[in-house]
Parts: C-alpha cells; sequence; structure tokens
C-alpha cells in the first residue's frame, strides 16, 4: 500500500474551476483515515523540484470553498515539462516527504508528465499511485465527453460574442473576435451558442479543424457584409493555411515557443489586426474592428458554468476514490450519461497522454464556417444556468411622411 | 404647449444599460395622457434625417423590461453629429410628424447634438422641448458625479484585472490590460477595484490624465518585476506623450478618425503589443502578454451593476419628468446625496455640450500610476451588489527535507 500522504499540483494554464479540482482532492482526502497529510506543491512540478509544498490539511473548510469557486490555480503553475532526469528529481523529493499518491491537474501536457512521473514510478518500483485530473479550456483531452474548464470558458465566448453582435449592430461594421484554441476549435465554435435571432453573428467562424484560405475568407465576408449591412466574425488563434503554418506565425517577427515547442499565440492582437487590414484594404469597408479575447476566457471572475464548477469538483473527488479504492493509475474522465447527466471513469493515462482532440467533423458545417445544430445540442448543456438573453424591439414601423 | 409626439434615439457608443434609459422614457412617457405616440428614431439622429421610426407605443411593456436588460442600444446608433443643415433636416421631419419632444441618450458629442437641435429649434420658433440623457461608459460628462454605462463598464474592467492578477500569480510575467478612455482615465482606474490584497495587480495603472514617458514606465516595471516577480499593469488607450499625441498614434500607419475628428484608438491590439515588445527587448523579460479589452467592457452581457441599471432607468424616466413639468431645455444630470443615494437635476445643454470631465486630482496618486482611497470610495458603491470575489490558500509551508 502506498505511503499515507499525499500531493495536489496545478499545471499549464489556469480556468475558472481548477480550484473546484483542487478542493475536491482535498476535502475527498480528509474521509480517508489513513491518510496524514495532503500537500499541495506550488507552481505544479517545478514546486515538487524546489520542496515548495504547503499543508492543505491545515486549511479551513470554509476557506476550502472559498478558494474553490476562486479562478485560476491557487497553488500557481508551471509550464515546465518533465524529462527523465527531471522526473528522477520529482522521485527524490516524493520519497524524502513519504508521498504515496500524485494527483496532477492538467491539461494534454500535464497529462504527458503524469504518465512520464507514473512510468518512472514503476521504473524505480515506488510504490506511488498517481491519477491526472483532466482541466483545459481547449477541450482537447481524447476519451472524455468534455473536460473540466471548458464549460465556463465557452460561456464568456458565447456572452462575449452575444455583447459583440448587439454592439456590431448598433454600429455597423466588420468585428472579429480571436478566440483561444491552438490546435482544437471548440471554444470558438462556443461562439454560435451567442447567436439568437437569424440574422445574428456570428455570421462566420473559422476553426482549425479547416484550411484557412484568405481569400474565402474575404469572398465569405464580402458576401455576409452585402447581405446583412455588417458582419461579425469569430476566429480560432489556430487557424493555419494548408501547410499547417499558423496564420499568426507569418505575422510574427520573433516566435516565441514554450518548453513544449509550442508558438505563443495568444498574449498579442497580431492576428485580428492582420485580418481587419486585409479586410479594410481589400473590401474597402471603413469600420472593422477587432478584439482578441486573451487571457479573460479562461480567467474572468464572475462568468461561470455552474455545471463546469459541479463537475470540476467531482473530477476532484472521483481522483481521490479511484487512487484509494482503486488499483492503477490513470486519467479520470467524463462521459455524458444523459441530457444532461455525466459519470465518471479512469482511463489509462498512455489513452490520454499528449494526445489532441479536434472537433468531430459532424459539429461542423460543410460550409466550414459554422456549428451544426449537434454542436448546439452537445454545448448548450454545458453553459449551466442563468445565461443571459438578448431582446429586441419587435418591428414597428412608422410610414414615411416626407420621403414617402 | 409642445405637440403630444415624443421621440427617443440613441447615439455614440453602447452600454450595458443604455436601453434602461430608452425604456424609462418609453414607460414613464405613457403616463401622460396628451402624449399620442413614442417614436423611436433607428440610428441615432441618422434615423431622423431618414425618416427611420418605430412605434414605441405598439411594444408590450414586458418586451421592454426585456429589451431594458439587454446590452446596446435597441434602437441602433450613429456617429454623425449634425451641423445646422443637418439640424434643419432635422427639424422638416420633426414638424412633418408633429413630434413635440425629442429625447437623445447619449455622451459628450451626443449631448452636443441636443444643444445645436435646441438652439435650432429656437431660431426656427418651433416648440421642441429638448432632454439630453446622459450615457457613456467613459465617465467624462461634466456635472454629473458619473454617467450611467460607466458603472458596469468599471464592474467588467475591475472584474476582468481581478482574474487577470489571478492568472499572473499562477503563471508569473507581465501582464498589460489596455482599457477605453480616449480623455479620462477612470474606466481604466476602475482596473484597481479589482485589487483585493497587498501584493495583487494591477501594479500600475497609466492614465491619459497624465503624460506618458516610456523610459518611466519601464523604470517602474522593471522594479515591480523585481519586487514582486510579476507585474500587471492598466492602460488606458487615451496615453499620450508631452506634446498630447496618442502613443497608440505613434504606431498606426494611417490613422482613422471618425466624424468628430478622433483618433480611432480602440478595435485593435496595436498598443499592447508595442508596450509588450518594449517590454521584452528592454527589459529581457520573457513571459509578456497583453490583452485589449476592446469592445467587451461596453455589452458584455451578463456582467451589470444593478446600481447602474437602476440609475439608468431614473436618468429616463426624470427626463420625461424634466420635459412634461418643466420649462426648459436640459441635460439630466446625477447627484449623489448620501453612501450611497443619488438625485437627478436638468442641467443647461451648454453646461455639458462638448465638454470633458477627466479625473480629478485628488483621485490620483502622487506617483501618477495608483489611484486613491478616495477613488475607491467613489468608486466601490457604483459597482453594485454581488461581486465576485477571490480568495487564496493560506500560507502553510511545509519544511523541506532534501533542501534544508
Amino acid at each position: 500500500m502506498a505511503p499515507g500522504k499525499i500531493l495536489v499540483a496545478q499545471g499549464g494554464g489556469p480556468t475558472a474551476v481548477i480550484n473546484q479540482s483542487l478542493v475536491g482532492v482535498a476535502l475527498e482526502a480528509r474521509r480517508f483515515g489513513h491518510i496524514g497529510h495532503i500537500y499541495g506543491a506550488r507552481h505544479g512540478v517545478r514546486g515538487i523540484i524546489d520542496e515548495n509544498f504547503v499543508d492543505l490539511t491545515q486549511e479551513t473548510s470554509h476557506n476550502l470553498e472559498l478558494v474553490a469557486n476562486t479562478p485560476s490555480s491557487a497553488l500557481g503553475s508551471t509550464r515546465d515539462k518533465p524529462d527523465a532526469a527531471y522526473c528522477h528529481e520529482i522521485f527524490k523529493v516524493l520519497q524524502a516527504h513519504k508521498i504515496g499518491h500524485f494527483f496532477y491537474i492538467g491539461g494534454n501536457d500535464s497529462s504527458d508528465t503524469v504518465r512520464i512521473v507514473s512510468e518512472e514510478a514503476q521504473a524505480a518500483n515506488y510504490p506511488l499511485r498517481t491519477v491526472h485530473i483532466p482541466k483545459t479550456i481547449d477541450n482537447d483531452l481524447v476519451g472524455s465527453d468534455h473536460t473540466p474548464g471548458f464549460p465556463s470558458a465557452a460561456r464568456f465566448v458565447a456572452l462575449a460574442f452575444a455583447g459583440a453582435n448587439l454592439d456590431n449592430a448598433a454600429l455597423p461594421g466588420v468585428y472579429v473576435g480571436v478566440v483561444m484554441g491552438r490546435h482544437a476549435g471548440f471554444l470558438t465554435a462556443a461562439s454560435a451558442l451567442g447567436k439568437k435571432f437569424p440574422d445574428d453573428g456570428p455570421h462566420l467562424i473559422y476553426l482549425p479543424e479547416r484550411t484557412f484560405v484568405l481569400e474565402k475568407f474575404l469572398a465569405d465576408v464580402k458576401a455576409t457584409y452585402e447581405r446583412y449591412g455588417r458582419c461579425v466574425i469569430a476566429v480560432s488563434e489556430g487557424i493555419h493555411d494548408a501547410s499547417g503554418r499558423p496564420i499568426a506565425a507569418l505575422l510574427a517577427k520573433e516566435m516565441e515557443h514554450d518548453a513544449h515547442g509550442n508558438v505563443q499565440l495568444s498574449g498579442n492582437g497580431a492576428l485580428g489586426d492582420l485580418l481587419c487590414q486585409e479586410i479594410k484594404t481589400k473590401l474597402n469597408i471603413k469600420r472593422v474592428r477587432s478584439d482578441t479575447f486573451g487571457y479573460m476566457q479562461r480567467s474572468f471572475i464572475g462568468c461561470v458554468s455552474d455545471v463546469d464548477q459541479r463537475e470540476a469538483r467531482e473530477v476532484g473527488e472521483k481522483a481521490v476514490q479511484f487512487a484509494m479504492w482503486g488499483d492503477r493509475d490513470g486519467s479520470v474522465a467524463i462521459k455524458r450519461t444523459g441530457f444532461y447527466s455525466v459519470d465518471y471513469e479512469l482511463l489509462p493515462l498512455s489513452t490520454v497522454a499528449g494526445k489532441t482532440r479536434t472537433m468531430e467533423d459532424e459539429f461542423i458545417t460543410e460550409s466550414g464556417t459554422d456549428v451544426t445544430d449537434a454542436f448546439r445540442m452537445y454545448l448548450r448543456p454545458l453553459l449551466g444556468s442563468k445565461m443571459p438573453d438578448a431582446f429586441r424591439l419587435r418591428h414597428n414601423p412608422i410610414a414615411k411622411v416626407l420621403h414617402c
């Protein structure tokens, strides 16, 4: 049996509900009598290497509940990606602290970290139970119906586009909203849930699952603008040309890469500005604006899906249950069992680690610039309750007197 | 006595509560028996010229209430600024439709429009009662404690920075958030209300009320980064050099101007990207990100101050009451009468029209990069109830074993 101390950490980009999972682990672990202490590592695996631990056992349940409702990683995060040597350092620390259970809350990269740590532990014959707890606004983990963090980010994107559409209707022009998502378009596609009336935007949605062709884009915008006198566009930061080269990267003078070899796509407005410039000059439209949603979509305080909160809490709780009552390492996955209901299961780490889910074809229309009703049915229950709604004045025109 | 038909229109940039004022006019006017019809002009004064009117009398009160809670101008807006000839066209239409009361909901530019229309009406001896109803997220109208629309936008900015600060604490680096506000820094200053703990961001706030010096900015960022290991910065889109030239304008290849002669500052990410580039290259900091809040801050659906909603409704109601029971044209102003309570008065149009309020010196610290407690006391009640709050894990460090 693994030693009676557990360690939990958070990796990768924060979400609005990642602390729900942290608190799910901390509170559920208290139910098990043989668990002595619950440690939290500051800033992910980096905090393990540095022995930068806090004692979550000394937290009040009241404060844990308040932290659970606070966005972004309360323990801090990291972009470090452990290799074998890094993992060796992790083991030395885990052994020294007599830690028997390791829970890592994160996305693709973090699940791969858990896989490496799990394999290294087995190779070193160290009795460690490791469980990956899913989290990513990109919704790109293989094997899950969806991932905690995505629903709240999707709610933000849907509401942002609902507002941007109303703004654009009041002062017509072209509006480009750039949404996060390197390879998976789920979050960009969520913009469609901000649409209510047939002539509402987003009128066009560009996803990384489809090749982006600038000429086709301009033709789409022109046709929409001619039809509605305005055009609202949702664009994924990950759109790319036929060779897979990101459109955003065509602009950046110096491309910034993180430790995982990813190009930095977020944190600047270059893509939106380029597309605006193209529309202004090629289509001769005057009022063209872009917003890059940036970090707001993952950590805005006060825009959270209650469904997401509940599920993020549950994946943390389930991780502890799987670890205590199961006999294998794994990754917690959400399975949809009804409209709307879910259950959880533990997938082998190799099923999830380092793999990327993208939007299924059934979710994208043939035109490639809109989502299907199947996607709307998939996403709507995740957005949670109390979704704000937009209403219009009804059409009661007054007859002209002078210009009749 | 003025003829018994009223006309209401909305001008300038939309806000989250501008329809509250519209509905305040429509519902209050129903109480006056001699009012025959309530017309709404589509897209501001442009809709008057075009005789593009809708009949608000034929709306149900239920639908009006739903529209009141919907952000952005339900009638549509315009950036047109009427000159004498334009106003002559307006009169022709008003006369033809027997309109006796004109209510225009808008900011500085719109108040100037109302002033011109009012003066033209008097010169033409046409019996028109005109009232300007205040609205602007910039909070830059002279004579008001604050303006409807500003509190909800301020709430968005405060919450966005609260989230950005949490995100930045989890993955430390430099974060630059660019906020709307051409001449007045109120909205940028609202970022300070997202701060809870002493080491929280925004650590630095740059307002258009103070000259922006790039070298000073870089020194501030460097000092903050060295102190906290991170830095969250709020920057107004309107920051300018000593000669008054906008920093944003130094970048734009082709500067876009609207009908009022204003340079386009919003709708692109250029300012944030420039500042990030400077920080990266001059301070050699790797993780530097910027978000430009853009249109979200004025029309995000689901982030509204209930105080703002109530007051925006009341300025509409009061405008009708002033028009019906008073004997002069004017602009409705909010006066603070308690902590927190307000009353309304009708200011002469000449007091408000075309003038710009900027942040009072008492609201800005001597350093020029933070706000005073006086500002916090001024703004806090406007943000409304149910402000989401951020909580932290308490400090319970575990002793190191290996690295002790």
